[in-house]
Order: structure tokens, then sequence, then C-alpha cells
């Protein structure tokens, strides 16, 4: 399945994701090399035609892209702080988790050995790795992004957001925040409506329609937080509060869980508390842009 | 402008959302008849073509069906409770503000009234009603629903929810919660990239593409809910809890808000606690679901 015209890429790590990836490049034709501790995990991907290096050295060695995708940053660094591994020249990119200190630490500690490097974050499960299902955030160079664009491709969606290497990680999370956020509000109206007999099927398209409708707005409330001017087109946050408070009294009142509720009205009342109560929601910008004081 | 064709309508209640629904009708060409206890907010009603009623009773008989907006449920019962406000053979669409509770109480009170009842829910602002933006939700019985179509298409997108009169005003706060949850979501996300100065018009299509792409998943994992099994398709919540401490930790790292991303992980390891932690996240249903403790 290789193919001459592809660059060779290193795969380092090769838990779920990390075959996962492995194999996609294989799939796409890339003379992969792999390494991983336990050699036991690259068997299915060398009977696929991968080269299994002996040392991480080895590894470094036989490509001049390096994807690395292992527990923590602190594994990360131990595995390419061995001996014999020579990263200047090479290309590496970091797909494991972690926050955006960290990638811009190793970011620094990379451009001291000499390496290209770009941090990633994969917002995908392993199954659909090799797919654009699978969107795949990189920061850092934008030139070393595009030196290697066609072996990311093999991966999945492709997605470049800036040179500060601590973006991947910070869309990252924020794209979890809002996943997180879209599923706890449809389980609160899914437990709402379930009081009065409506199964979860039936509201579900609804509680949807909601989420791209609102979803729709974004754009135009960002551009009240890029001017700082937040007047109320729609509505003012003072008129929201009371409906806030209707969300709760129904919770309450079928039994639901109000603690969601709870937390979106007293974030609004803070910010009401700072006089902003004629202005609308985005507003709340600045209590959400401000630490927690617990 | 008003249509022989066309039913008369009654308007009770005349503040900027009753003004808007007698308008309206009177643009649609329903022989309007207002009433309000202010009447100088009749008006520019009046100029346009509206009948103002002397009395609650007056504007009753005006019309077969009556359309009533007023601060809450007590205003309403105080008003329609008058001497001369015969119910009987009427029907009585209340778009007051309130909860389920409310609504199933004014229906027992409006049957026995011998009135026909809706409960209606408007998830729009006074500026948009009469648009096919202003959705407006009713429930109660559907002949009466149907029997009036023609003036509820008039005030907005009329979508009738069930016969439980409850419905309108869950569905209601349900869609609130998926709107507040989407905004605070993302100005979680706004407020992180704020900290490597990426703008919040940058960040705010990426935002959208993920609240729609979520959004999308929800008539998948009701079936989950509606058949009680949660088998761990995507990921399991033993696993989502991990990213959700990368969600906390990076917020406090860069200085943001991290109560929102508290939030969503204590609700997440409630279930994990409950034995949950194999399964798919729709199982936390069951925290939802559960009254509060606090």
């Amino acid at each position: 399945m290789t193919d001459e015209t592809r660059a060779p890429v290193t795969v380092i790590g090769l838990g779920l994701m990390g075959q996962a990836l492995a194999a996609a490049l294989l799939r796409a034709g890339h003379p992969t090399t792999v390494w991983n501790r336990t050699t036991a995990k690259a068997d299915r991907l060398v009977s696929e035609g991968a080269h299994l290096a002996p040392t991480v050295g080895d590894a470094l060695r036989a490509s001049s892209l390096t994807i690395i995708c292992v527990t923590d940053y602190q594994a990360m660094h131990e595995l390419l702080g061995a001996n014999d591994a020579e990263l200047d020249g090479t290309t590496l990119i970091n797909l494991t988790s972690g926050d955006s200190t960290q990638a811009r630490k190793a970011a620094e500690w990379a451009k001291q050995r000499g390496a290209h490097y770009l941090d990633g974050a994969i917002m995908a499960i392993p199954p659909a790795i090799g797919t654009a299902d699978a969107v795949i955030l990189y920061s850092g160079p934008q030139q070393d992004f595009e030196n290697h664009k066609s072996a990311l491709d093999a991966l999945g969606t492709a997605t470049y957001l800036g040179a500060d290497h601590g973006l991947a990680s910070l869309y990252d999370v924020a794209g979890l925040a809002m996943m997180w956020s879209v599923l706890n509000a449809w389980l609160q109206g899914t437990a709402l409506l379930g009081t009065a007999e409506i199964d979860a099927a039936t509201y579900a398209p609804f509680a949807q329609q909601i989420a791209v409708g609102v979803a729709e707005w974004l754009p135009g409330y960002a551009r009240q937080i890029d001017s700082g001017a937040f007047p109320a087109e729609v509505s003012a946050l003072e008129t929201d509060v009371r409906a806030m408070g209707h969300l709760i009294e129904e919770s309450e009142a079928v039994g639901v869980n109000a603690e969601l509720p709870k937390l979106i009205k007293a974030m609004a009342d803070r910010a009401i508390a700072a006089g902003h109560g004629g202005e609308q929601y985005p507003v709340l910008i600045e209590e959400f842009g401000r630490r927690s004081e617990d």
C-alpha cells in the first residue's frame, strides 16, 4: 500500500489513537514507521506494512515528520529526551492531550532542540480517524503546517488555527465546553418534558432546532464583544433573568435538578449587580472572563 | 384593513407583547377588539382599526376567541373573575408567562366556566410578532387549536405540542435552558480564546459549528434514553471526565471562570459514583431528573 510519492511518517505512541493514526497513514500510502514502549501493540500495524523501529532514535531518523501521541506531555518529554533522540531539523507534531501552557513550553523546548513543532488536538474518537469526520486542530508556524498538509489530510479534517502553539488546546476545550453544554441543556429539557410523559425522542428535534437557531446568533453577538458595546437590541439582561427565574421555579416544581438553571441565573445576576441589567446577554463575557472566586 | 371572512378576535392585555399581538391580527384582517386597564395603551391600535371595549365583559362578548397576555396568572384570574365576564362557550388562549402547574390549574378553572382553553408560550420578542420568526407554542385540546389556527397563524409560527396544558410552559423553559447554555458555552470559549488574543468574531464560527454538530446527535442519544440502555458506542463517561478535568485546569490556568466547567464535571462525577462510568453521556439523564439537594 505504500507509495513512493508519499512522504515517510513516523508515529510514536500506539495507544488506540496512535494505532488509528498510523493505520490511516498506511492506508493513504505513506511509508510509516512506528514505535511503542510495548512492541506488541505494533503487531497489527506491522502486518499492514508498518516498519517497527527498535528505538525512539531510530523512529525519529526514519522520517522527517514524526507524529507523537502519548499519555501526557511528561511522557513525551521522557521519550524524546532519550540519548539517541536527534530532533534537529525534524518536524514534530504533538497530538498528546494537554493544556495551552504545556503546548507553549513544548514548543520552546522543541525550538531549542532545533525541531519544527506543531501542537495539535484531536476532536474525534479513534474509529473516525482517517475520515473527514475526524477534525484535528493544529497550531504553530503556518509553514510547518503547509509543508506536511498532505500527510495531515490523511488523518482527518486538518484545521489550522494560528501561530500560537496554545491555540489547539484552547479551541479543543472550548469546543468540549460547547458539546457538554448542549448535551446538558438537552438533558435538562428532556427531564422537564419527561415529567409530562413526553419521551426523549419527541423532545429531541425541538432541542436541536433551538440549539441550531441560537448558534446562528453567535457571529452577531461576537461583534458586540469585539466592539465592547452591548445595546439591548433583542432583550435586556434584566428581562432575561425573570425568565431564568421561571426556569428555576418550573424545574423545582416538577422535581427536576435545578443546578444548571441556578448557575445560569447566578451569572446573569452578577452582571446585573455590576450594572449591566439594561444591556444584552453577551455583556456576560465579563463574568466568564473573570477567575471564579472559590 | 378588516376583512369579513376573518374571524373576530379579542386581545386582553396591551403591554408591549399584547399590543404586538393585536397589531398583527389587525394587519391580517381580523376584526380586533382590545381591552386594557390603562386605556391609553389602546390609542395606537384604535387608530389602526381596533375596537376598544369599555369592560372586560364587553371585550369577551365581542369575539368567540379571546387571547389574553397579562403580567401573570393571578392578573388573568382577577380580570376574568369580574362580574360580567361570561366565559361559557368562548375560547380563551392564554399567552401569559407562567409555569406548567399554573397552566393546568387555569385549564381546570376555564373548563368549570364552560370555556375552551389553550395555554401558550411566546418564544419571541414583540417586534417579531406577526412574522414566521415568532415561534408560539400551544398546548390543550387539538380541536381547539385547529379551530383557531388561521388567527394563530397571523401571530407567528403556531406550534401545537399536545393535549396536556402544561406542555407549552415546559417546552418554553426547556428551550430557554438550551438558549442560555449555548450562549454560556460560547462565552466560556470566547473567554478562553480571548486569553490568546483571539477575538470573538474569529472564534464564533467554530463554536457555531460545534453546537450544530452536537445538536445532530440528540435524536440518536434520545433513543438511548427512551430505551433505558446507554452502551458506550462513542465514548464512556469515565473517559469524558478526564477531558472535563482538562477543561477546568485550562480555564483556571489562564484565569477564566471555571464554574460552568466544574458543574459539568460534578454532574458526570455523580453519575460515575452511581456506577455509570462505563456508559455513555445520556445516562446523565438520571442526574438531571433528580431534584437538586440543596
